[in-house]
């Protein structure tokens, strides 16, 4: 009745331009190497896989970067996402904080993906490509660039892990009603498919096979680039203008935020979230940012800062990121967005300055809390969502403990339709935790090299 | 860039009450009878079944009834709902009509049944009542009760049909996250399930026999009402919040109707959405107002207007309303909710009225242009409102032939993300459209009563 909830900005106050965080670090980072050379790699190393507009953003210390007329023409089928104010969980968790949420489910494929599906599609069909190859694991990206190459009439060939391909068939389905074409990967079309198929013909996949498969098209065809749903700068920056709305909006409400969180998997969601407030950390405000990851792929808490592969087979270019090693194989939580060895590089330096904390949940605890989430604000988060829901009701309730009335706001990055089964699985007390022993870290890390 | 998509209603400006068009139809609505003696129906008939609240709501003739405020508390979890322009819709069909939709799939449940899910479990919480038992079929009715009853810690029994409780998992899993539980229906739990089980054992089960299962444990139990989410007069009532907005929406954007359109199954969205501005017509203004139902179960372009019963096996009392013989089984379509003998009498009445016209569309076409509105404008259709999408689409192409910038607007009743199964048959080429031959439908009227 009585006091509001959502906070919607018009259409004409959505931003137009995304925030780049690399003009405002005090200190520079790391540059990614090249692993032969071992010299910091060139742009013209990176012209097989990327348009050049891409490059020149995941280069560039421009502080804003304009968003393109046709890229927020797409946008704003969905855009901006609402914040809102969770006073119903406030109210169950008898909490003095101030609980806001910002709904990146809101969008085509329900998640903050196509913040950087849409743009980089649009600056490939830009310059003349054709097609865009791509690997997804449960589906996200891939169903989020599948939407994103419709809209400007690209081909979309995406390689999907066989055992989600064979197991979640919805996404499938999702991708292919946008007009892509999915393959279950390992395959029978690539060289690297078909030589994994050769030592194991009943290989489920893996992220790194896919990765594989979809980076050889894009080097084997001229009419063919490759794309990347996280880790990189330009993806980062597309997110941003989650943050940047969250900014806006929280003006409107009239709030100064003490607590910020996102999920951490890759980096993106958490990178586009946060990466406008930790200008203002660095400016000199006082806030926390916390990024909250699953205990079963500790990167930030657990890893070390080193220069690693990118992917799990080693094909990428050595990035300066916390890791756990680019072979590690976290266990199969249902948050598989969440499960990456690395970090976007973006990230880890802003760690390393400081600006940013990190904590490690377990799966049991985000989906408890996910589930007294859904019954009480109607919304049910994705797997990788709980952890920032997980992560913001812990601070509600050392809120509580305290008697402080912080403003806590976390980014709730996707809903949970397409993922029922992982709630099933909690509900029926099936869920482990997948907690790393410190063994199996050392193992990993063994072959990295620190920083 | 320029011109606005989205109209959102400030939540102060959500209506604080339901209308009811029975006051103001010219000519009243024939009571239901009771089967056994042919009288109409009294109050005290429906007593067992539904809390006083809803009974005297079914048979108001007052033409407002207040939204309690602890309602309203949950309405505003989603509500107001956004009324969105389909820009992109009308550019890929080069249409000069201006299209909007209302869309409902911002519930929690992911459709417009939530708005008499929660209004049903407030009455039935403020009468003392401990549990509440339903019926659900693919599973829509089913979580949208079960999200309300935990919103005021009442007991949730669902009887789910098997067929789709086996295939549909789903829609289970979100009720159970709910805090519903669920049950197999035929089950042996009941009298009414036990019998169908001697008979056949392998049963799928049908709503007809859910509803048997749920009826009974509600009679059976001084503690336990029963639900229906749609048909009943009450039910099309809490609907209509969904027409009020929309009115309040359209001006907004300073629009005046030519066509209205809504899926047509029961009758609780397509009222919903329509009855305000069937009140209006009845007040002198012009506009179509067109009922979208499935060429599979054609109730009100290929029915009779009888007194029919409102199950399968003749529990209820007799209604008037349009049917196609309550023993109809109508094909498997993939519009679960749209597979209905019956029509909401409301509704009905108003079609012999003449204040709405309807047509029957075919399962493939209403696919077909779902994945295309899917493609432009990011959101997948129920398989149920696909059905006004196709209608909206048609509209929108006569506009085009005829060169008229007509006002088109329709009912986005639900997102499809827990049936994606059902536009992957479409895309394989594997659904049929299962219409009714004359042979079938003359075999099911010879039961039935005309009035």
């Amino acid at each position: 009745m009585s006091e509001r909830l959502f906070y919607h900005l018009d259409e004409s106050e959505m931003p137009d331009a995304w925030y780049n965080i690399q003009a405002d670090f005090t200190d520079p980072m790391h540059p990614p190497l090249h692993p032969g050379t071992g010299q910091p790699i060139a742009a013209a190393d990176m012209g097989p896989l990327f348009p050049q507009a891409l490059i020149e953003q995941e280069m560039s210390q421009e502080r804003w970067i304009s968003i393109p007329g046709e890229v927020v023409d797409i946008y704003r089928l969905w855009r901006p996402a609402p914040l809102i104010r969770a006073r119903a969980l406030e109210k169950a968790l008898d909490t003095p904080a101030r609980i806001y949420f910002k709904y990146e489910g809101v969008s085509p494929t329900g998640s903050h993906k196509p913040n950087s599906a849409v743009a980089q599609a649009y600056y490939n069909k830009k310059e003349g490509v054709r097609r865009i190859t791509t690997e997804t694991g449960a589906g996200q990206w891939g169903s989020s660039l599948a939407f994103a190459c419709n809209h400007f009439g690209l081909e979309c060939l995406i390689y999907m892990v066989k055992v989600s391909y064979n197991q979640k068939p919805y996404r499938k389905n999702m991708m292919e009603l946008f007009g892509a074409r999915v393959v279950a990967s390992p395959s029978t079309e690539t060289d690297a498919g078909r030589k994994i198929l050769s030592e194991t013909p009943d290989s489920p996949g893996s992220l790194g096979i896919a990765i594989s498969e979809a980076v050889e098209m894009a080097v084997k065809d001229e009419h063919t680039k490759y794309s990347l749903g996280s880790v990189l700068n330009f993806v980062v920056l597309h997110q941003t203008i989650i943050g940047l709305e969250t900014e806006k909006q929280l003006a409107l409400a009239g709030e100064k935020p003490d607590v910020l969180l996102a999920s951490f998997g890759g980096g993106s969601n958490f990178g586009g979230f946060v990466l406008p407030f930790v200008n203002r950390k660095i400016k000199g405000e006082s806030m926390r940012i916390v990024a909250v990851e699953p205990a079963a792929c500790p990167t930030l808490t657990r890893g070390v800062f080193a220069y690693d592969f990118g992917d799990a087979i080693g094909m990428t270019p050595l990035m300066p990121m916390h890791t756990l090693g680019h072979d590690f194989i976290p266990s199969p939580i249902h948050a598989g967005g969440l499960r990456y060895h690395g970090a976007a590089p973006i990230i880890s330096h802003a760690l390393n300055q400081n600006l940013i904390e990190a904590v490690a949940l377990k799966q049991n605890d985000c989906f408890a809390s996910a589930a007294l989430f859904a019954k009480v604000q109607g919304i049910i988060p994705a797997p990788e969502s709980t952890h920032a829901v997980h992560g913001a009701m812990r601070e509600a309730l050392r809120c509580r403990e305290e008697g402080k009335s912080e403003v806590i706001v976390f980014n709730l990055s996707g809903h949970g339709h397409l993922d029922m089964s992982a709630y099933d699985a909690f509900l029926q007390g099936k869920l482990g935790d997948g907690e790393m022993s410190d063994a199996e870290l050392q193992k990993n890390l063994a072959a990295v090299r620190k920083i």
